[in-house]
Protein backbone atom coordinates (compact mmCIF):
# COMPACT_ATOMS: atom_id res chain seq x y z
CA UNK A 1 0.00 0.00 0.00
CA UNK A 2 3.30 1.93 0.30
CA UNK A 3 4.15 2.20 -3.15
CA UNK A 4 3.54 5.55 -4.13
CA UNK A 5 3.92 7.08 -1.20
CA UNK A 6 7.64 6.14 -1.18
CA UNK A 7 7.73 7.21 -4.84
CA UNK A 8 6.90 10.79 -4.06
CA UNK A 9 9.07 10.95 -0.78
CA UNK A 10 11.94 9.64 -3.47
CA UNK A 11 11.35 12.23 -6.42
CA UNK A 12 13.10 15.16 -5.78
CA UNK A 13 14.60 18.20 -7.74
CA UNK A 14 17.75 16.73 -9.28
CA UNK A 15 20.54 19.79 -10.05
CA UNK A 16 23.72 17.88 -10.49
CA UNK A 17 23.14 15.62 -13.21
CA UNK A 18 25.67 12.35 -14.16
CA UNK A 19 27.37 12.53 -18.08
CA UNK A 20 25.51 8.31 -18.21
CA UNK A 21 23.24 8.94 -21.82
CA UNK A 22 19.37 7.94 -20.95
CA UNK A 23 18.40 5.03 -22.81
CA UNK A 24 15.43 5.60 -25.23
CA UNK A 25 13.23 3.23 -23.38
CA UNK A 26 12.94 4.98 -20.33
CA UNK A 27 12.01 7.78 -21.90
CA UNK A 28 9.21 6.19 -23.74
CA UNK A 29 7.90 4.96 -20.43
CA UNK A 30 7.98 8.34 -18.86
CA UNK A 31 6.67 9.50 -22.00
CA UNK A 32 3.69 6.92 -21.64
CA UNK A 33 3.06 7.56 -18.26
CA UNK A 34 2.63 11.40 -19.29
CA UNK A 35 0.12 10.11 -21.95
CA UNK A 36 -1.79 8.67 -19.42
CA UNK A 37 -2.60 11.40 -17.14
CA UNK A 38 -5.81 13.19 -16.57
CA UNK A 39 -7.08 16.53 -18.07
CA UNK A 40 -9.91 18.61 -18.07
CA UNK A 41 -12.80 17.50 -20.50
CA UNK A 42 -9.88 14.70 -21.32
CA UNK A 43 -8.82 17.85 -23.61
CA UNK A 44 -5.12 16.59 -23.35
CA UNK A 45 -3.42 19.98 -24.17
CA UNK A 46 0.03 18.89 -24.60
CA UNK A 47 3.27 17.67 -26.48
CA UNK A 48 6.13 16.48 -25.16
CA UNK A 49 9.66 17.30 -27.24
CA UNK A 50 12.33 15.55 -26.17
CA UNK A 51 15.58 16.95 -26.92
CA UNK A 52 18.41 14.42 -27.08
CA UNK A 53 20.55 15.47 -29.63
CA UNK A 54 24.04 16.60 -27.92
CA UNK A 55 24.27 20.07 -29.85
CA UNK A 56 20.46 20.62 -29.61
CA UNK A 57 20.29 20.27 -26.32
CA UNK A 58 23.02 22.55 -25.27
CA UNK A 59 21.34 25.09 -27.05
CA UNK A 60 18.50 24.92 -25.29
CA UNK A 61 19.95 24.11 -22.35
CA UNK A 62 21.44 27.89 -22.72
CA UNK A 63 17.76 29.43 -22.84
CA UNK A 64 17.19 27.89 -19.77
CA UNK A 65 20.07 28.75 -17.38
CA UNK A 66 22.46 32.19 -17.37
CA UNK A 67 20.36 35.34 -19.26
CA UNK A 68 18.93 38.78 -17.04
CA UNK A 69 19.08 36.42 -14.53
CA UNK A 70 21.74 34.45 -13.96
CA UNK A 71 20.37 31.14 -12.62
CA UNK A 72 19.90 27.36 -13.20
CA UNK A 73 23.52 26.68 -14.75
CA UNK A 74 22.41 23.14 -13.90
CA UNK A 75 20.48 22.59 -16.72
CA UNK A 76 23.86 22.22 -18.68
CA UNK A 77 24.65 19.06 -16.94
CA UNK A 78 21.36 17.58 -18.05
CA UNK A 79 22.05 14.59 -20.94
CA UNK A 80 18.56 14.99 -21.67
CA UNK A 81 15.44 18.68 -22.15
CA UNK A 82 11.90 17.57 -22.59
CA UNK A 83 9.74 20.85 -23.58
CA UNK A 84 6.19 20.76 -22.49
CA UNK A 85 4.03 22.35 -25.11
CA UNK A 86 0.58 23.53 -24.26
CA UNK A 87 -1.46 22.77 -26.84
CA UNK A 88 -4.93 24.68 -27.87
CA UNK A 89 -7.70 22.89 -24.94
CA UNK A 90 -10.88 21.47 -26.67
CA UNK A 91 -13.71 23.69 -26.93
CA UNK A 92 -15.20 22.41 -23.72
CA UNK A 93 -12.18 22.99 -21.94
CA UNK A 94 -11.96 26.44 -22.80
CA UNK A 95 -15.11 27.63 -22.51
CA UNK A 96 -14.97 26.18 -18.73
CA UNK A 97 -12.05 28.03 -18.11
CA UNK A 98 -13.19 31.08 -19.38
CA UNK A 99 -16.65 30.79 -17.50
CA UNK A 100 -14.85 29.98 -14.25
CA UNK A 101 -11.84 32.23 -14.75
CA UNK A 102 -8.91 29.69 -14.22
CA UNK A 103 -7.33 27.88 -16.91
CA UNK A 104 -8.02 24.60 -16.78
CA UNK A 105 -4.92 23.42 -19.28
CA UNK A 106 -2.23 24.90 -16.49
CA UNK A 107 -3.35 22.59 -14.46
CA UNK A 108 -3.53 19.97 -16.60
CA UNK A 109 0.15 20.99 -17.68
CA UNK A 110 0.89 20.49 -14.38
CA UNK A 111 -0.40 16.98 -13.80
CA UNK A 112 1.16 15.88 -17.33
CA UNK A 113 4.31 16.92 -16.62
CA UNK A 114 4.47 14.86 -12.52
CA UNK A 115 3.51 12.12 -14.30
CA UNK A 116 6.67 12.18 -16.14
CA UNK A 117 8.81 13.49 -13.33
CA UNK A 118 7.30 10.12 -11.30
CA UNK A 119 8.25 7.60 -14.10
CA UNK A 120 11.38 9.17 -14.19
CA UNK A 121 11.59 8.75 -10.43
CA UNK A 122 10.93 5.05 -10.84
CA UNK A 123 13.17 4.34 -13.46
CA UNK A 124 16.11 5.74 -11.18
CA UNK A 125 16.29 9.12 -13.41
CA UNK A 126 16.36 12.85 -11.75
CA UNK A 127 14.04 15.61 -13.10
CA UNK A 128 13.82 19.07 -12.50
CA UNK A 129 10.45 21.31 -13.56
CA UNK A 130 11.11 24.83 -14.80
CA UNK A 131 9.20 27.39 -15.27
CA UNK A 132 11.58 30.16 -15.79
CA UNK A 133 13.37 29.94 -19.81
CA UNK A 134 13.90 31.93 -22.66
CA UNK A 135 10.25 31.08 -24.29
CA UNK A 136 10.93 33.01 -27.47
CA UNK A 137 14.66 31.45 -27.78
CA UNK A 138 13.17 27.90 -27.31
CA UNK A 139 10.07 28.31 -29.59
CA UNK A 140 12.86 29.23 -32.13
CA UNK A 141 15.20 26.81 -31.70
CA UNK A 142 12.18 24.07 -31.98
CA UNK A 143 10.36 25.52 -34.56
CA UNK A 144 7.06 25.57 -31.89
CA UNK A 145 4.09 27.07 -33.95
CA UNK A 146 2.46 30.23 -33.01
CA UNK A 147 -1.09 28.62 -31.76
CA UNK A 148 1.42 26.74 -29.39
CA UNK A 149 3.61 27.90 -26.29
CA UNK A 150 6.17 26.23 -24.53
CA UNK A 151 5.31 25.99 -21.00
CA UNK A 152 7.65 24.02 -19.04
CA UNK A 153 11.16 22.40 -19.74
CA UNK A 154 11.79 19.13 -17.75
CA UNK A 155 16.03 18.31 -17.41
CA UNK A 156 16.38 14.54 -17.30
CA UNK A 157 19.08 12.51 -16.19
CA UNK A 158 20.82 10.33 -14.58
CA UNK A 159 21.40 12.31 -10.81
CA UNK A 160 25.34 12.67 -10.03
CA UNK A 161 26.23 11.80 -6.26
CA UNK A 162 25.03 14.28 -4.23
CA UNK A 163 23.52 13.67 -0.40
CA UNK A 164 19.65 13.67 -0.70
CA UNK A 165 18.42 17.00 0.96
CA UNK A 166 15.46 15.93 2.63
CA UNK A 167 12.33 17.54 1.52
CA UNK A 168 11.57 20.99 3.17
CA UNK A 169 7.82 20.68 3.57
CA UNK A 170 4.94 22.29 5.47
CA UNK A 171 3.34 20.47 7.86
CA UNK A 172 -0.11 18.56 7.81
CA UNK A 173 -1.90 20.79 9.82
CA UNK A 174 -0.90 23.59 7.56
CA UNK A 175 -2.08 22.53 4.78
CA UNK A 176 -5.30 20.60 5.68
CA UNK A 177 -8.33 21.18 7.75
CA UNK A 178 -11.39 19.11 8.39
CA UNK A 179 -14.85 20.63 7.20
CA UNK A 180 -14.20 23.94 6.73
CA UNK A 181 -11.11 25.76 6.43
CA UNK A 182 -10.42 26.61 10.12
CA UNK A 183 -11.53 22.79 11.11
CA UNK A 184 -8.95 20.65 12.98
CA UNK A 185 -9.30 16.92 12.33
CA UNK A 186 -12.05 14.72 14.53
CA UNK A 187 -10.86 12.07 16.42
CA UNK A 188 -9.67 8.76 15.18
CA UNK A 189 -13.00 6.85 13.93
CA UNK A 190 -10.92 3.34 15.34
CA UNK B 1 9.79 -0.63 -12.50
CA UNK B 2 6.42 -1.02 -13.87
CA UNK B 3 4.48 0.39 -10.46
CA UNK B 4 4.10 3.61 -11.60
CA UNK B 5 2.93 3.39 -14.90
CA UNK B 6 0.41 0.44 -13.62
CA UNK B 7 -1.23 3.16 -10.73
CA UNK B 8 -0.91 5.89 -13.75
CA UNK B 9 -3.31 3.46 -16.38
CA UNK B 10 -5.34 1.78 -12.97
CA UNK B 11 -6.35 5.62 -11.95
CA UNK B 12 -9.29 7.05 -13.81
CA UNK B 13 -11.90 9.52 -12.96
CA UNK B 14 -14.67 7.65 -10.82
CA UNK B 15 -18.39 8.77 -10.91
CA UNK B 16 -20.08 6.37 -9.46
CA UNK B 17 -19.84 5.41 -5.90
CA UNK B 18 -20.75 3.31 -3.11
CA UNK B 19 -21.75 3.90 0.05
CA UNK B 20 -19.07 2.77 2.02
CA UNK B 21 -17.13 5.06 4.43
CA UNK B 22 -13.81 5.96 3.56
CA UNK B 23 -11.38 5.06 5.95
CA UNK B 24 -9.74 8.28 7.86
CA UNK B 25 -6.18 6.78 7.57
CA UNK B 26 -6.52 6.55 3.93
CA UNK B 27 -7.40 9.62 3.72
CA UNK B 28 -4.44 10.76 5.65
CA UNK B 29 -1.68 9.35 3.70
CA UNK B 30 -3.91 10.72 0.27
CA UNK B 31 -3.01 14.13 2.66
CA UNK B 32 0.53 12.97 2.70
CA UNK B 33 1.33 12.05 -0.85
CA UNK B 34 -0.19 15.51 -1.93
CA UNK B 35 1.84 17.67 1.18
CA UNK B 36 4.91 15.74 -0.52
CA UNK B 37 4.03 16.97 -4.02
CA UNK B 38 6.89 19.65 -5.90
CA UNK B 39 5.83 23.22 -6.49
CA UNK B 40 7.57 26.34 -7.88
CA UNK B 41 9.54 28.08 -5.68
CA UNK B 42 8.31 25.48 -3.45
CA UNK B 43 5.44 27.54 -2.39
CA UNK B 44 3.43 25.19 -1.34
CA UNK B 45 0.75 26.84 -2.38
CA UNK B 46 -2.53 25.00 -1.65
CA UNK B 47 -4.63 23.64 1.52
CA UNK B 48 -6.98 20.59 0.97
CA UNK B 49 -10.70 20.79 3.33
CA UNK B 50 -11.78 17.62 3.83
CA UNK B 51 -15.32 17.34 4.06
CA UNK B 52 -16.74 14.17 5.75
CA UNK B 53 -19.14 15.63 7.62
CA UNK B 54 -22.56 13.81 6.18
CA UNK B 55 -24.92 16.98 6.11
CA UNK B 56 -21.73 19.54 5.33
CA UNK B 57 -20.48 17.20 2.62
CA UNK B 58 -24.30 17.06 1.26
CA UNK B 59 -24.00 20.88 0.90
CA UNK B 60 -21.21 21.11 -1.18
CA UNK B 61 -22.16 18.58 -3.12
CA UNK B 62 -25.00 20.35 -3.81
CA UNK B 63 -22.31 23.24 -5.14
CA UNK B 64 -20.56 20.67 -7.71
CA UNK B 65 -23.93 19.40 -9.79
CA UNK B 66 -26.72 20.83 -10.98
CA UNK B 67 -27.46 24.41 -11.21
CA UNK B 68 -27.32 26.17 -14.65
CA UNK B 69 -25.63 23.79 -16.13
CA UNK B 70 -26.89 20.20 -14.99
CA UNK B 71 -23.99 17.81 -14.64
CA UNK B 72 -22.16 16.08 -12.26
CA UNK B 73 -25.05 14.39 -10.52
CA UNK B 74 -23.06 11.91 -9.09
CA UNK B 75 -20.67 13.90 -6.91
CA UNK B 76 -23.78 13.05 -4.37
CA UNK B 77 -22.79 9.91 -4.02
CA UNK B 78 -19.37 10.52 -2.98
CA UNK B 79 -19.16 10.51 0.67
CA UNK B 80 -16.23 12.97 0.64
CA UNK B 81 -14.83 15.61 -0.57
CA UNK B 82 -11.99 17.75 -0.76
CA UNK B 83 -11.60 21.18 -1.52
CA UNK B 84 -8.15 22.25 -2.86
CA UNK B 85 -7.81 25.50 -2.42
CA UNK B 86 -4.80 27.78 -3.90
CA UNK B 87 -3.11 29.95 -1.17
CA UNK B 88 -1.28 33.04 -1.98
CA UNK B 89 2.14 31.81 -3.37
CA UNK B 90 5.75 33.40 -1.73
CA UNK B 91 6.85 36.51 -3.98
CA UNK B 92 9.28 34.95 -5.75
CA UNK B 93 6.80 32.29 -7.06
CA UNK B 94 4.36 35.40 -7.30
CA UNK B 95 7.10 37.30 -9.31
CA UNK B 96 8.12 34.45 -11.64
CA UNK B 97 4.59 34.07 -12.35
CA UNK B 98 3.98 38.11 -13.04
CA UNK B 99 7.47 38.50 -15.32
CA UNK B 100 6.90 35.14 -17.29
CA UNK B 101 3.05 35.11 -17.61
CA UNK B 102 1.76 32.32 -16.32
CA UNK B 103 0.49 31.12 -13.11
CA UNK B 104 2.70 28.62 -11.55
CA UNK B 105 0.55 28.21 -8.42
CA UNK B 106 -2.40 26.65 -11.39
CA UNK B 107 0.41 24.18 -12.21
CA UNK B 108 1.28 23.45 -8.56
CA UNK B 109 -2.57 22.90 -7.50
CA UNK B 110 -2.74 20.40 -10.49
CA UNK B 111 0.49 18.59 -9.61
CA UNK B 112 -0.89 18.20 -5.56
CA UNK B 113 -4.44 17.31 -6.61
CA UNK B 114 -3.43 14.53 -8.78
CA UNK B 115 -0.60 12.98 -6.06
CA UNK B 116 -3.69 12.93 -3.79
CA UNK B 117 -5.26 11.02 -6.49
CA UNK B 118 -2.78 8.80 -7.36
CA UNK B 119 -2.54 7.91 -3.73
CA UNK B 120 -6.36 7.28 -3.60
CA UNK B 121 -6.03 5.02 -6.49
CA UNK B 122 -3.50 3.19 -4.40
CA UNK B 123 -5.46 2.38 -1.47
CA UNK B 124 -8.29 1.35 -3.61
CA UNK B 125 -10.20 4.54 -3.76
CA UNK B 126 -12.00 6.42 -6.50
CA UNK B 127 -11.65 10.16 -7.43
CA UNK B 128 -12.51 12.74 -9.82
CA UNK B 129 -11.09 15.99 -10.17
CA UNK B 130 -13.88 18.97 -10.81
CA UNK B 131 -12.89 22.37 -11.30
CA UNK B 132 -16.54 23.34 -12.22
CA UNK B 133 -18.74 24.21 -9.06
CA UNK B 134 -20.19 27.23 -7.51
CA UNK B 135 -17.02 28.83 -6.15
CA UNK B 136 -18.89 31.22 -3.94
CA UNK B 137 -21.47 28.59 -2.24
CA UNK B 138 -18.49 26.58 -1.45
CA UNK B 139 -16.89 29.81 -0.14
CA UNK B 140 -19.73 30.47 1.78
CA UNK B 141 -20.43 27.10 3.34
CA UNK B 142 -16.26 26.85 4.53
CA UNK B 143 -15.53 29.89 5.30
CA UNK B 144 -12.74 30.03 3.10
CA UNK B 145 -11.28 33.31 3.45
CA UNK B 146 -11.25 36.65 0.70
CA UNK B 147 -7.33 36.10 0.09
CA UNK B 148 -7.79 32.15 -0.52
CA UNK B 149 -9.19 30.30 -3.70
CA UNK B 150 -10.88 27.05 -3.72
CA UNK B 151 -9.86 26.42 -7.30
CA UNK B 152 -10.81 22.14 -7.85
CA UNK B 153 -12.85 20.06 -5.88
CA UNK B 154 -12.16 16.06 -5.45
CA UNK B 155 -14.96 13.70 -4.67
CA UNK B 156 -13.41 10.89 -2.97
CA UNK B 157 -15.27 7.18 -2.22
CA UNK B 158 -15.51 3.33 -2.81
CA UNK B 159 -15.62 2.79 -6.17
CA UNK B 160 -19.33 1.37 -7.46
CA UNK B 161 -19.27 -1.61 -9.25
CA UNK B 162 -19.36 -0.39 -12.28
CA UNK B 163 -17.38 -2.27 -15.27
CA UNK B 164 -13.74 -0.18 -15.90
CA UNK B 165 -14.28 2.06 -19.34
CA UNK B 166 -10.84 2.41 -21.05
CA UNK B 167 -8.89 5.16 -21.15
CA UNK B 168 -9.49 7.12 -24.07
CA UNK B 169 -6.26 9.16 -24.93
CA UNK B 170 -4.25 10.65 -28.12
CA UNK B 171 -1.57 7.95 -29.73
CA UNK B 172 1.97 8.88 -28.47
CA UNK B 173 2.53 9.98 -31.86
CA UNK B 174 0.50 12.78 -31.47
CA UNK B 175 2.15 14.17 -28.47
CA UNK B 176 5.65 13.43 -28.36
CA UNK B 177 8.30 14.32 -30.74
CA UNK B 178 11.86 14.59 -30.87
CA UNK B 179 14.57 17.32 -31.05
CA UNK B 180 11.77 19.50 -32.88
CA UNK B 181 8.07 20.17 -32.97
CA UNK B 182 8.18 18.27 -36.11
CA UNK B 183 10.52 15.95 -35.77
CA UNK B 184 10.10 12.01 -35.45
CA UNK B 185 11.35 9.36 -33.16
CA UNK B 186 15.23 8.72 -33.90
CA UNK B 187 16.18 4.80 -34.68
CA UNK B 188 16.32 2.63 -31.24
CA UNK B 189 19.62 3.12 -29.57
CA UNK B 190 19.70 -0.57 -28.66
Amino acid sequence: MSGFLELAARRRSVRAYSDRPVEQEKILRCLEAARLAPSACNAQPWRFIVVDDPELKDRVASRTSGGIVPMNYFTRQAPVHVVLVLEPANLTSRLGSAVKGKSFPLIDIGIAAEHFCLQAAEEGLGTCILGWFDERGIRSLLDIPRRSRPMLVLTLGYPADAPDRPKKRKPLEQIASWNGYHGSRPADDA
